[in-house]
């Protein structure tokens, strides 16, 4: 079984604003998740500000399924973690977002279900509904102020299962023309230039400085020589980038040239 | 220089709704990031939908900086990054966000200042505005469905710049009566029991036990005590737990032999 296909279902425990509804169902969409379970919204269901707010991840919202308590809505699950603000006096095992998103992986591996409980806006889970969970999940925020709202923790969470899934997750949008981007440098369908084209750019570029009297004195030469190239590699030049630093000094010295004639 | 006092300024270039100004604004609070500077923010400035949407944050807000174009929002840093949802044809090195986070401690780690830009929500930022940066942060999303907002890419640079800053972030929040939480067993003032308190549970639980005639037949005895007892070590039963257990035991036993006189 794929990780993919049991991926831990979302359960927002009586969310009071459908806008946050929504809000929490955009994040899921970007990072791979769509189980959206709701535990006795405030506002009814279906409401529209949930779909709004959803923008293009409406469909998390329309495939929602509302249940009448917590303990309905997590009966089938195997696993199940809290998020809270802190950890409410209850021995448990407490987890960061990055180890409970590794947690979820493991054992969607052993092809168990699991859920992520979230509380509601204004008060976060009851201890009732925490104590229905393996782990508490706490998010690192700063000490001066931490007050992240349900969408923001719910981004959280789905960011990290997504990144939990492999070492070099696909970075960002793919298009008709573009597939994901890797970490690296993007050569956008270039190559790096070679040695033998350096070389030749900085052959061009040192005649051109000797001649216009820059590379003195010449007990400094060598080290102004080798500042210079060391700025191209820094550059890591592509056959482009070499082509146009040609012109570039090819075009500079016959300025220079032409202003002395 | 603390990296604290060099934190990265978030550039919000032509931002369009006051509401995710807000948002944003929150977002970089939780992590202990507040310079927040906006390039035109296309309803102008100061906006009451941003303060609103802040909630708490306000301040982050309140002491934002407006500024007539990116070239001056990023004039006093020495190292910018882009976010993008995509490389955009251009030869520069690409981040993830964790990376991302990982160069700006490093930077500012150094004493220097770096900043983060993000584009308005309909467009991204312009090629322009890519061309000014060192380097391109792009998140990892689903490839099914990749639109994150404006207040979700700000909420991830920012939750991974908090990360970046140790191995072992403090969790949660801080209130009177508790620190930071911690990864790994919350013991809620209690303390895990002695190996002396778990074997003196296990006499009483497996006396009555033999007594009720439930450790049956003699040949399977051995290993149903080692199941027992596994599950209150993988409970990783407390001093408090184990008098809980006591109780249990003697009042069931109680009971049973209250029905059978």
């Amino acid at each position: 079984m794929s990780v993919r296909r049991v991926a831990p279902a979302v359960v927002l425990v009586n969310p009071q604003l459908g806008e946050n509804i929504g809000f929490a169902a955009r994040a899921l969409a970007n990072f791979g998740l769509s189980g959206l379970r709701l535990v006795e919204p405030r506002d009814g269901w279906p409401n529209d500000r949930a779909h709004a707010a959803a923008a293009g991840a409406a469909f998390v919202v329309e495939t929602a399924t509302v249940y009448p308590s917590v303990e309905a809505a997590i009966e089938d699950l195997n696993f199940v973690l809290a998020t809270t603000a802190r950890p409410r006096e209850m021995v448990k095992p407490v987890l960061s977002p990055e180890s409970a998103a590794r947690a979820l992986v493991a054992v969607a591996l052993r092809g168990e279900r699991s859920g992520i409980l979230f509380g509601p806006e204004r008060s976060g889970l009851d201890n009732d509904a925490i104590a229905l969970a393996d782990a508490i999940v706490i998010a690192p925020v700063s000490q001066d102020f931490a007050s992240l709202s349900l969408p923001q923790a719910v981004l959280i969470l789905a960011y990290e299962w997504l990144k939990a899934q492999g070492a070099s997750p696909a970075l960002g949008r793919v298009t008709k023309f573009d597939g994901p981007a890797a970490e690296g440098l993007e050569l956008a369908g270039t190559r790096k230039a070679t040695r033998a084209e350096l070389l030749g750019l900085f052959a061009h570029l040192e005649e051109e400085l000797d001649r216009a009297g820059f590379l003195r004195p010449p007990e400094k030469r060598a080290s102004m020589v080798r500042s210079i190239r060391n700025m191209f590699h820094r550059m890591a030049a592509t056959e482009q980038d070499v082509q146009t630093w040609r012109g570039i000094v090819a075009s500079l010295a016959a300025a220079r040239k032409g202003t002395r004639t």
